[in-house]
């Protein structure tokens, strides 16, 4: 997770939102962030961008025995994006109330869904909520560029 | 839809769950089929590959005043797609009674989300409905190759 923040700190570097991901499957790490505008990709999450780079480095769309840390609570997108790649455990930071889909808007892997990933929620959320509090905080105040 | 329909039959043929795609936005037509097999990425749904593209093309993470047409309900991942990338209009052919997160498993546009499509089901669903049949049908019997 300290590897997951340290993307997040990346990610709001370069202004996009502070969010990281590391995915650990066997002996392969992966680590990204969020680069929705830097890629002008609207799916590229940190989830997706980690999810689909360790597909693409083991050659499998599948990611069996994976773990993902996460520093905030996916939204649903990347839930679905979970449960696509059968990510086996997710553990994340802070919750997202507004857009959150495991606990908070939506509690997606209650749903009928075909793969339901092991989950451990709040590891190190104090330094998760306190980057996004800090980037949009200066976002509002013109601090950091705002793109969109 | 018709070109939407096309895409489906060609992922068929390389052995891909027969689901297409086009995304209309003002002069640009993008149009995709579910490639989840062939680059071994779990998120690369018809919906997702045209969206990354259309965005790709205009370089913007935001695909204001586009229209969506898909073969088949779309599923959570890609109605969170379809959320962040701010789809106008979805036009979708056949209910996916099981994974469906528009009107079957989930009614994701009724959640709390901050964007919400215009939305029209049941276009040419017969057809849409029928490739996804066929596949599933000679999948079961070994007609066509199992990848997964």
């Amino acid at each position: 997770m300290k590897l997951a923040l340290e993307e997040a700190r990346k990610a709001a570097g370069v202004g996009e939102v502070p969010v990281g991901a590391v995915l650990v499957m066997e002996d392969l790490l992966v680590s990204g962030h969020n680069r929705v505008i830097m890629d002008a990709d609207p799916t590229a999450h940190a989830e997706v961008v980690v999810i689909r780079e360790a597909a693409r480095l083991t050659g499998n769309y599948r990611l069996p025995r994976s773990r993902m840390y996460v520093t905030i609570e996916p939204c649903i997108m990347c839930v679905g994006a979970i449960i696509q790649a059968r990510v086996e455990t997710l553990i994340y930071g802070a919750r997202d109330l507004r857009y959150g889909a495991v606990e908070s808007m939506l509690e997606g892997f209650s749903l009928d869904v075909n793969h339901k990933p092991e989950i451990r929620a709040g590891v190190m959320e104090d330094e998760a909520r306190s980057l996004m509090k800090v980037f949009f905080q200066a976002r509002r105040n013109g601090e950091v560029p705002k793109w969109s």
